[in-house]
């Protein structure tokens, strides 16, 4: 990425390469679309809903590197809509083209050891954690956080997959197997007030903006329902926003990133971890701000001044998850809908999301 | 079209067909995504914007029987974005697939005399109009009218093409010649206070929606600019929409249609004009409101509900004209900005549009 000097924006008619073929990445598609930059989506898998939507789609391994040397030579720049790139993916990429919000983030994100370790040395609170590589530093991480906790392998883990709850030094060490034996953290349980989220974007320019945070709801660890205004008072809000910035400031990020945060009744802001994308706890900014945070995303992406985050209304998003789309005839009943054009309703994944708006305060 | 009886929606994963590739033909099919919905653009012109964000593509000539009836064949409704379509396009199509809004409302806006005919019979005004069909009745027309007169040809008028004012007799027998001798209208001057539209929609359903109407205008015959709300007293705003409600029934249409108004200083309403699609006057739609008309219109053909028409801001659209997209690097600084793709800045060509959006009423 060009980091230095005034960033020279792309022109309308450029091409943003997206790696995935997700929702995060058809949404990102259709705001480029808005602003007239043309985009393409890069997927590993044959059924990506975001294909349907891009000017250009390859379908190839993320380890082809012909495959990815290509693609790179017909965009401008490149970004992804998933954390778990593979870090080679970046550095092939990056040999053509520029990449945000680039590999540090990446690198940071992918690994739950490295990202509490990073939070924690810019002075930001996280539930207490510990590196845990055997079956006894397990069963030692457990005794040493005196109360349950939970099992997270280090890497490649969301909507709850890989990890266990465990309340004894045995169930930690058997967690530890279950999983598979891999490089995992040990992280004391937070008794948390309630969930939040600040959605925020560092543009080339180094300039900051979030995004009202939302009150974020979940069921079965998968996100139901976020809610704009969060209930934070706004001395939280602005230390929420302070947080993100010092996050995306020592990454030099470039893009939108998502910060979930946990509060606690005493209104402590621990930082719970940190998506390097968009986020599902943002998609209520598509109805509730001049500028969502896909656009916003974009915006970082093409060297653009970011878009003014103020949010015009008060939103509720509530995610359509599995089987629940077959009920679409009822929802489409609905405004503020969005269905993700995904052919298989697996159970647990989001096939789309509904917000309602009303008056904002 | 399935007239009667309740109409069955289409699931999400089907294909609208879209005739016609420009701006129009783009904002559609990114509302038609938002649903769910795959779209296949079909255009003569190999630079089409809406292309590039369309699920599939067909290039061909819109007298193709063959093209047509594959095309047909792969979409499951179809519609279109200009009101120009060939009556044996829309034929050829119905073969094979229901389209929306029908061939009706297409004969009727394509000929400026059997428009301003259908709405005289329906009781709504219009200018004072007579068909013109050579130099002498040209002359005749004018003489009937006593004043200041627009001589338009019948067929594929827009943006202020195929129009000659006139302001004697001789006048009126030279602009018909100009303009080719072609079949046209004399239409005497009105003396109007300003302009507005009413967007509205009819679904399959029978329901019917409008937005609230905007304050137009113009420059070089082209719209520079709406804004919502018009100023129109309350009464007034209803009286336009039941219009528009009129003429939508009267038609049987399914979809949105745009009804340009002209108001007069004593508040008279008149009809100018009725666009069969979505309409240049209702992009503000897109920041103001839940559903957009692109959305409504995609769920009209679709068989879907209509969704709620209301504002919840007020909203100003400024078109980006020609040349003034060259300064794009000034307009990314705007929220509420879109750009349509198009390569060549032609003059008067519709390049993108901004809308600002501040708190409703």
């Amino acid at each position: 990425m060009p980091q230095t000097g005034k960033p020279e924006p792309l022109p309308p008619g450029s091409t943003i390469g997206i790696l995935g073929g997700g929702q995060l990445g058809r949404m990102l598609a259709l705001a480029a679309a808005r602003l007239g930059l043309k985009t393409h989506v890069y997927s590993d898998e044959s059924e990506s809903c975001a294909f349907y939507v891009a000017s250009e789609t390859t379908r190839a391994s993320f380890r082809d590197p012909k495959e990815l040397a290509k693609f790179a030579r017909r965009c401008d720049a490149v970004t992804f809509e998933f954390e778990n790139v593979p870090d080679e993916t970046v550095r092939e990429l990056m040999q053509h083209v520029p990449v945000a919000p680039g590999p540090e983030p990446l690198r940071i994100a992918q690994d739950r050891f490295l990202e509490k370790s990073f939070l924690q040395q810019k002075g930001l609170l996280t539930a207490p954690f510990h590196n845990v590589a055997s079956e006894s530093q397990a069963r030692e991480a457990f005794t040493a956080l005196a109360g349950p906790a939970v099992l997270k392998t280090r890497r490649l883990g969301y909507d709850g997959k890989g990890q266990r709850i465990v309340k004894t030094a045995e169930d930690a060490a058997r967690a530890f197997a279950e999983l598979g034996g891999v490089p995992s953290i040990l992280e004391g349980f937070v008794e948390f007030a309630f969930e939040t989220s600040v959605i925020a974007a560092r543009g080339q320019d180094g300039a900051f903006a979030a995004y009202d945070p939302a009150l974020n709801e979940h069921e079965h660890h998968i996100l139901r329902r976020s809610t704009v205004p969060s209930g934070l008072p706004e001395k939280k809000v602005q230390e929420a926003f302070a947080m993100a910035r010092r996050i995306a400031e020592a990454l030099n990020y470039i893009g939108v990133l998502g910060v979930e945060l946990f509060v606690t009744k005493d209104l402590r802001l621990l930082v719970n971890e940190i998506a390097p994308r968009v986020h599902n706890s943002g998609h209520w900014t598509l109805e509730g701000c001049a500028v969502s945070q896909f656009e916003q995303h974009i915006r970082a992406v093409a060297g653009w001044p970011l878009g003014d985050p103020a949010r015009h209304s008060n939103a509720v998003m509530r995610n359509i998850i599995g089987a629940e789309v077959e009920d679409w005839k009822q929802l489409a009943g609905r405004a503020g809908l969005h269905l993700y054009g995904k052919r298989v309703a697996r159970p647990g994944r989001k096939m789309g999301h509904v917000t309602t708006i009303s008056p904002g305060e």
